[in-house]
């Protein structure tokens, strides 16, 4: 999307309104009551066959009498008539467009390939396109509200992006209430054209936006949304409500607007990755962005409470807990200052309790000692509104301390009514505050999380030495088969073309051959029935393990083969396999990719056995893959303690177990018809990582 | 606590108010005001040493002047005045006392010695004594005010008490500012003779309180508590935040107030083995209160959504399916219903979607078709502000429908300015209103979650038979000769007295009689160290498993014996216990109890190996423990597949499994002096559970 299409759609000299209307109640008045009430200042075209004046402003009657290279048009009209007047506009350079009218791809069919068609056009024309069924937009730096919204917005620091309309109504009417204004707010309607990543880009560069906040259903292309939003990221936050989180929530959402909810472990990696703050519902969305927008970010996990009251400090600690930040372990030297400040009965140690009588001087000298303490890193100032306290003064020395340092000071002000005057005075300072103690824990740990972020090095990408064209060949060659899936008997030369040690493995045509090639091999081996067919060889018990001697490996091979010969009598069976067992000693575990239709790879990993299919303790990524990610994926699993080594078992070979993850992530990226694969298991000791099973799913 | 001193502390027919003031600013007259604005019809004398008239009140210069028989008197004075005062009152037949003073056991030792006078004064004159360092009690229906609050509460249905004065002061001027009124009020303070039992049982017999809503710390007498509790949940709902849940929240409240808080494992089960509602936080909890003081329970977990808007009805579905509620599946003649009313694209599956332009009358029906469908036990009405919505009509709608239905509705009407005079007409009509579906939903979890807690069936406990003589006199035995622990050679009689199965065991003084016995044994055997000493034998590497000849018996007995010789140069070595090995289908389980300071026995059980130490998969419950129970604990294991047999495992016999449980209860309720016990691990087939190893802590 051309920068120029977008600057004229958020802030144009022109605007037509087409649909516009003197009658109450009609959408085409409220846009023009709106943009009127905003204080827009550029040049207002109202257009309606009716003709007649609104606001003293002549009504065109017909889009003909517009004159050239309009900026922004902005469309209240019956569905088909939406096209007609954009074709016509089109040609003579506008430059943006706004669609409010609904009935498009959300109802069906045709009104789906009347959308294809519009956007067609507007893509042709490198028109910045909203919408259609969109309630519009408001840029309040530069007085517009190009939009049929009830509620004004006031002016603020942060920009909204809405995937739903009902929400930017609701939300609206919300923030008025809270005194929370807003910079740019968006409500992307269908998402025709211009979509999240167009918004975020600009957003990005937006002087007048501190903060990014968003509730989208999906994103339209998942790649390229990562890349913007990782660049984004990096200058000011990104806080966003994913919807359809749940099973239940993307059903709903795929009827929803017509969007096709991607699959949630994908988003919230996705987000992860690229440093977006995911919020958990419609409250912790605001309650994040009042703390992003001012603060400084916490350069470490440690949390100093002062409150005036032990239980409310209680529940912040317990809040604290619950998050991954730390309570502060105050210095000697800080106790030793909050001894000679506070009464004796006063808790020194964190919360720092300086008693209900408290007044404003007291809270501020406490809060300076802790702030001084350089092992805090962000403060909590709680206060419940005792007799004593001084509520509004204590306020003012919050903010005059956030102003002269550069750690977070979140306040909460414990109650509603007598705490109000105090809440304002944080509020204009552009200081948080907060009615309870979570919400103010959980938003210094979202700003923790993003610090961390923040902190870490640019990633550096190895490229794994491998040979694509004998796994080309191979994959190749079992498409044109027309097989769906390659198994371990094939799969075992894409395995050695990326290099990735395997046991000792050997394919037996026959039980001699199997006898002769388990001879060669040293200690018990295992049998696995070799077939393109057959990818789940437990189904058909097609294994068997811990073979002795001949007559054992003899007697397996027959069972195995007559078995599966009867149970599936389609498969075409090319023998055994032969294969080394792996040292007892061994830890299994598992990894493997899955093409995510928006992200693209999403990579697996997780503990063999009962933990990755029951316990789902499992850690994903999304492609590229650094080793530093890598071993990011190994460390975030909540057994990754087994892998370290526990009463005695050493610690498997790491660093080999990244190789094996960095060759998944390379096959992923080297062949886009590998829809899924999975090694599992793969075999690790304190030596190295051997690849004991695979398959890979394919997809023309 | 005689109930007549309670009932008098709460309608006191005259009330005393010692340390009564004419001075604005001073506690004693914030009593007064406090009273005298709540309304109070009986008789009031303040005291002062000053004398004059307090509001054409005569003040009476000295306790002396009091009549005899004062129901309730509230102690506003400096500390070491107020046992005198005490003592002058009680033989007078003072029946209730509030002790508003601080510095008692909050402070120290000398106040903590003059808070346990006090309260023994009490209890031997049979006053109802609340405090010290109490805010004070309220009582809207009786028009009482007997605390310094600076907010008086509004009427209400619901009941409150807190541990904590300071979040007393902030929920008053938070709930006034929600509309929120209260029955009863009550700010526990120290807790020196009333605590939170006393205030459940009087308050479940209170008419005028529909809930029951708490802050707690700790509680005193767990098992009273408990009975207390899982009485009065019968009747009515009791909704408590209990702080100090975490490490660091337990550490701070540890010095608050003086109270040790207990382990929180054992107050989560406490709880909901009571039917006591946890809420999470302090919003939560008058969210939940809200859903609870008027609502019919759901009688199933299917909850419908009927919404004007797309988004926020994902978000819902999402909150849904993070509760244990499940989105309803609609019946065919619901669906069919829905396709009659509303228009072609709205949704008539769940979330129903009945789209931006619907009016009150679209709300009311499609909420009457849903509420009609037998499998939906409860609705969400979610309404978004649009343009053309009825907001007040729809809400009237509602209430008409509530009164008229045993299911359920909670309405979300999401905004704020707009919202409002809608959110008051249901707020009027006793129907709870939230701003976002989030806190909607999990408002209905906890209803479901107490419906179901009540549906139980009375837990009917048995009597496993044992020998108790046997057991009493190892463990007599070994207390006499001053051993903490008893291990798992001197245990097995226990065992055996519990009938509880072990492995083949015998105890082997020399390799040679380590031999003999393994060849009196079925396949391989385990060699333990047999030591009363030692109870964590792997230590010591104390164990050596699956020894299949003479030849590996004899060499394992001399390395286990002279290893540990070397190692523990300390220990009596008895020598080695020779074991059956276990078959190799067995899982092994844990199960244990810990004496939990509060609550008596908190029985655990969980999986072996990683289960229970890495991924803290266990379940819990205090005792009593009915076989019920037990299956139970065995179910809500994360890791319970694994029991019921995953590819092709059989299930194993989760009967005996529970016998041994039962049989673990009934040891924690026959030897108050074994604090802890554990039966690790017990091997489990679908044939028997065997137990394999044992220890025990005794405690004088």
């Amino acid at each position: 999307m051309d920068q120029r299409a977008l600057h004229a759609f958020f802030a144009p000299r022109t605007v037509a309104v087409i649909g516009a209307s003197a009658t109450p109640g009609k959408i085409g008045h409220s846009v023009m009551a709106n943009m009127r009430e905003a204080g827009y200042k550029g040049r207002l075209y109202p257009v309606n066959p009716k003709g007649g004046d609104i606001d003293c402003i002549a009504v065109l009657r017909n889009v003909s009498e517009l004159p050239g290279g309009i900026d922004l048009a902005v469309i209240a009209i019956p569905r088909d008539k939406v096209l007609p007047v954009l074709e016509e506009l089109a040609p003579k350079g506008l430059k943006a467009a706004i669609v409010i009218t609904a009935g498009f791809r959300e109802v069906g069919r045709e009104g789906f390939e009347l959308e294809q068609k519009m956007a067609a056009l507007a893509e042709a024309h490198g028109i910045a396109l909203l919408g259609p069924n969109s309630l519009g937009m408001m840029n309040t730096a530069h007085g517009i509200n190009a939009s049929f919204s009830a509620t004004q917005p006031l002016t603020g620091d942060m920009a909204f992006l809405s995937q739903s309309g009902a929400l930017c109504v609701s939300i609206l009417d919300w923030a008025r209430g809270e005194n929370i204004g807003f910079s740019k707010f968006i409500s992307l309607g269908n998402k025709a054209v211009l979509n999240e990543t167009h918004m975020l880009r600009h957003l990005g560069d937006d002087s007048s936006s501190r903060v990014i906040l968003g509730y989208i259903e999906n994103v339209e292309n998942g790649e390229e949304f990562m890349r913007t939003a990782r660049h984004v990221c990096r200058t000011k936050p990104v806080i966003l409500l994913k919807a359809g989180s749940t099973a239940a929530g993307a059903k709903a959402a795929s009827s929803h607007t017509g969007a096709i909810a991607g699959l949630d472990k994908a988003y919230e990696t996705a987000f992860s990755q690229c440093g977006i703050v995911r919020a958990r519902d419609v409250e912790s969305l605001f309650c994040l962005a009042e703390a992003f927008a001012n603060l400084p970010l916490p350069k470490g996990p440690n949390v100093a409470i002062v409150t005036n009251s032990g239980g409310p400090g209680i529940l912040a600690a317990d809040a604290c807990e619950k998050t991954r930040l730390h309570m502060a372990r105050l210095s000697p030297e800080t106790i030793q200052r909050l001894q000679g400040l506070l009464p004796s009965y006063a808790s020194v140690y964190n919360p720092v309790d300086i008693i209900g009588d408290a007044n404003a001087e007291r809270f501020r000298k406490a809060l300076e000692i802790v702030l001084d303490d350089p092992m805090v890193h962000a403060v909590l100032l709680l206060l419940t509104p005792t007799a004593m306290v001084e509520i509004e003064a204590t306020a003012a020395a919050a903010v005059h301390l956030a102003k002269h340092s550069d750690k977070p000071i979140v306040s909460c002000l414990m109650g509603r009514t007598h705490v109000s005057d105090g809440k304002r005075i944080l509020r204009q300072a552009g200081l948080p505050c907060y009615a309870f103690p979570e919400p103010a824990m959980r938003s210094i740990e979202a700003m923790y999380t993003y610090a961390l972020w923040k902190q870490k090095p640019v990633s550096v990408y190895e490229s794994p030495s491998r040979d694509i064209a004998v796994a080309e060949r191979v994959i190749s060659d079992a498409m044109a088969r027309g097989q769906g899936e390659i198994v371990e008997f094939q799969g075992r030369e894409v395995l050695d073309a990326y290099n990735l040690p395997t046991p000792k493995t050997v394919l037996a045509r026959s039980s001699d051959e199997a006898v002769n090639a388990a001879q060669g091999m040293d200690g018990p081996v295992a049998l696995k029935i070799a077939s393109p067919q057959i990818s789940h060889k437990t189904d058909v018990q097609g294994v068997a393990l811990n073979l002795k001697d001949d007559a054992e490996v003899r007697q397996a091979f027959w069972e195995i083969t007559t078995r599966t010969q009867r149970l599936r009598p389609d498969a075409y069976i090319a023998g055994c396999l032969v294969q080394e067992m792996a040292p007892q000693d061994s830890q299994e575990v598992i990894v493997g990719f899955k093409r995510d239709e928006q992200f693209g790879p999403l990579l697996m990993f997780g503990l063999g056995g009962i933990h990755v299919e029951i316990l789902k303790d499992v850690s994903f990524h999304l492609n590229p893959l650094s080793r530093d990610d890598a071993f990011g994926m190994i460390r975030s699993i909540r057994s990754y303690m087994l892998l370290k080594g526990v009463r005695g078992t050493p610690c498997v070979n790491l660093n080999a177990l990244t190789d094996v993850l960095l060759a998944l992530s390379a096959l992923a990226n080297d062949f886009p018809q590998v829809y899924e694969a999975e090694f599992n298991p793969v075999l690790l000791n304190n030596d190295r990582a051997l690849v004991a099973d695979m398959r890979m799913t394919l997809r023309a």
